[in-house]
């Protein structure tokens, strides 16, 4: 049987605070995609390319001076739009579906409502960034602060923190959470937030019910 | 006796292609104003930064997939914030001067006039990175390719290459060439065109009135 495709794909990106379950909701909606026939392909952000990867390495264990807002965007923006025309937009155009943890919004909430950068530089930046391809469909897996930090507590039991982003403080984190929340009602064709503090199949139904909408 | 200073400091860049000898005459120049008792500091880009060092790494060695422009650019850009706010910034407000080896115009001549990008989104992006501060003084040391080709032939001996650029071709070359020529007619105020290609001494003599001129 030949693979189902959409004239332009379907681009999704998963958002949300570390903890939030994006990786293990993206996995079990890509399961579901594929046993449909559709063309999959998961990737994430930073990273996605041998460059993505790279730099992802950088901004998430450099501790031999502080990476300054201004350079972290750049950064970022560097490995997205290597991502996005070497990876995202090939299935793009062949009309395969791509499902991404993290991607512009997780810019916007971390370098912008969290970091301070001017919303609008950030804009232009990601608009630069994805080459005019926007996301389709954008699911932000919404935890409190509290919630997010108990649940990371538990993946790494006690072990140090050496990622520089899960090992900010509270503001920081609750900044973070704000900033997606506020994309969410700026872009309510776009995003759609889904309450992440419940049991696995509960957000899975959630989100099948989002991505369903998208693909019909 | 004090160190003589500048009341918003002196930020002098090298541009010009390698093997045009931007290194040796930049140490010649911070020898001469340190001998008149100024504060000189000498960096370079990419680098000037523990992170721009490690971004400067990237940029030169990496090989597991080619880097489009656009990604080039962002990389640049982000090791350029981080040096303008942690080292160039800091010496001028203390009224220091800063030799700087290859900035924006660098920029310009090799993702612009040799890549291809747009030269408005790279006049944007540099503005960005500089945080409103664009060198005082610009000099272009201009060679020939073959002459710099001839030279870094000498350079390296028939050893291998292992620098991104500096194994590019000859059309790659010769655009950046022109590319500095044309920031050079486009910025007559701050950009100065010497010719490389005579004794160490007869440069030196050419850059150093030009400095003259801009202390004064």
């Amino acid at each position: 049987m030949a693979k189902q495709t959409y004239e332009n794909g379907l681009f999704i990106t998963f958002e949300g605070p570390e903890g939030s379950g994006k990786t293990t909701q993206m996995q079990l909606i890509a399961d579901r995609l594929r046993e449909q026939e559709y063309e999959v392909v998961t990737t994430r952000e930073p990273g996605g390319t041998p460059l993505g990867e790279a730099v992802r390495h950088l901004l998430l264990t450099f501790r031999d001076e502080d990476i300054l807002p201004e350079a972290e965007l750049l950064l970022f923006s560097a490995a997205r739009v290597q991502h996005v025309r070497k990876v995202i937009l090939p299935v793009l155009k062949r009309g395969g579906i791509v499902l991404c943890d993290r991607f512009i919004d997780s810019t916007t909430a971390y370098q912008g409502y969290a970091r301070g950068l001017d919303l609008n530089v950030i804009d232009d930046m990601n608009a630069f960034a994805v080459c005019g391809r926007f996301p389709d469909l954008t699911i932000v897996l919404d935890l409190s602060v509290e919630d997010g930090i108990r649940r990371l507590s538990g993946r790494y039991q006690g072990q140090q923190v050496d990622d520089r982003f899960e090992s900010a403080g509270h503001t920081f984190h609750s900044c973070v959470r704000e900033g997606f929340l506020d994309i969410a009602r700026k872009h309510p064709g776009r995003v759609r937030v889904v309450d992440a503090n419940r049991p696995v199949e509960l957000v899975q139904a959630d989100l099948w019910w989002e991505i369903y909408h998208a693909l019909n």
